[in-house]
């Protein structure tokens, strides 16, 4: 009988996060990944892929709004929206607070969707709404075969940039990105940790800053990912996150509309002068 | 032989961090509580007080910054400034960026200040600059007594309100506070955790607004704490945050003088109409 079930994960070689498992609720392996979940007395389910924590029932809505929002607010109701990823539904939810008039979300792995909508319903249940079409295929082969164009917003939920998410965060995918866009669209991804992937977050703004006129990286709690903080990095040729409109967004827990986004010093100084 | 040391820390009864211990360096108990210091690959010297970490080399500066630069910004160069706790120095060099013309630090633990003066000097040797004045003695004494006043900014860089540091977040010792403070002057405290702390951050915030005309709760990230992420409390009768100047501050790796400062929608819920 199993009585002290720890889940354990590495967030730098020599450092990391635990969590007691109260029950663990479900294990299967995809085409692409190992999907877990266990249930936590503190942040409650917990999905795993691959061994990384995905969310939590009590920490995805810091990821999720700062993912969402600071772009979507610079748009009028009605857009038309793209997300890459984001098979939790969790993207998805706060994507529809915005009254879009279409969502295509593109995920590669069918069963995170499956277990999503088991362990994570108020998420999940996202995908019945009627304005959204899932496509359960490449992110990548989709933007770069241009099977839809005109997005007002392009949403990249991905996991980390190694595996199945690799391509996600390479220049010929951003470039593809450019031709499914619309020309005041807005575009933005998760991008790793400030603390920890600081090279790669510099790389990335500088690949963007090729193929945007504005580009921004900014940063906001995630609990359960590495050093507990996370960045976002946007790209718009028209728009920059300070211009986002006030508009009240329903049913937020973290983001409200007078915040504003930045990233560290560190980062600026390195990026100065791109 | 010693060959697979962990520190381990709870955050909440069911989560936490761990971190390899490369090197154990340190370890006394003092008159007031135990003090650890040990060698992490990933965050260098890291020390702890009563089995939590109070800092490590690599993230120290999340917390320093973003409790003394908001605040110190308000006021022009040459200020008064009185830091309550922050034994181990780096709320002091921090505030020693600002050129103020004195910075009187009340310290209740002397041997904190000699352990940090051995392992972190970065941080301790700001002890020896000689515009300071350190006192070893009882913070909440110090104020109620009134021993010293006219303060142009009090900062308190405390350890949970558990134990010796439990005083430092009294109803009496804020209004002690009021009686030491010049009239536009700026108080901050350090203020827990967002997602643990939610009770204790509202009470706070409803105390202070009792005694001050403006009272802000900010956040910022700081790896090591519990969920990664933690709070600040700001009061002044003059001042709110917003009207921070625009003078850049040398040296800083997190805070910036283009960064705003709030708290999260659900703080922001519940202390409106306060």
């Amino acid at each position: 009988m199993v009585t002290d079930l720890i889940y354990r994960e590495l967030h730098s070689p020599h450092s990391g996060i635990f969590l007691n498992v109260k029950e663990y609720l479900h294990r299967s392996k995809s085409k692409f990944q190992q999907i877990e979940v266990f249930e936590n007395e503190t942040f409650g389910k917990v999905l795993i892929l691959d061994g990384v924590v995905m969310l939590s029932e009590r920490d995805e809505h810091y990821y999720h709004e700062m993912l969402v929002h600071p772009a979507l607010t610079l748009l009028d109701e009605g857009m038309k929206v793209l997300i890459i990823g984001g098979g939790d539904g969790g993207t998805l939810r706060q994507v529809l607070k915005h009254n879009p008039s279409s969502v295509t979300i593109v995920e590669i792995d069918e069963d995170v969707i499956n277990v999503s909508r088991k362990y994570f319903p108020l998420l999940a249940s996202s995908f019945d709404d009627k304005r959204v079409k899932t496509i359960i295929g490449d992110g990548v082969e989709f933007v770069k075969k241009k099977k839809e164009s005109g997005f007002d917003a392009v949403i990249v939920d991905s996991t980390d940039p190694v595996g199945p998410a690799e391509d996600l965060f390479s220049p010929e995918f951003y470039k593809a990105i450019t031709e499914i866009i619309s020309e005041n669209g807005v575009f933005v991804t998760q991008s790793e940790s400030p603390l920890f992937d600081k090279k790669f977050i510099v790389n990335l703004i500088k690949q963007l800053k090729t193929l945007f006129n504005n580009v921004e990286n900014y940063i906001g709690p995630v609990p359960l990912y590495p050093a507990g903080i996370w960045s976002y990095t946007f790209a718009s040729n028209k728009y920059t996150l300070s211009m986002h409109q006030k508009r009240e967004i329903p049913g937020t827990r973290f983001y409200h509309n007078r915040m504003s986004f930045t990233t560290s010093k560190e980062i600026l100084d390195e990026i100065s002068g791109c």
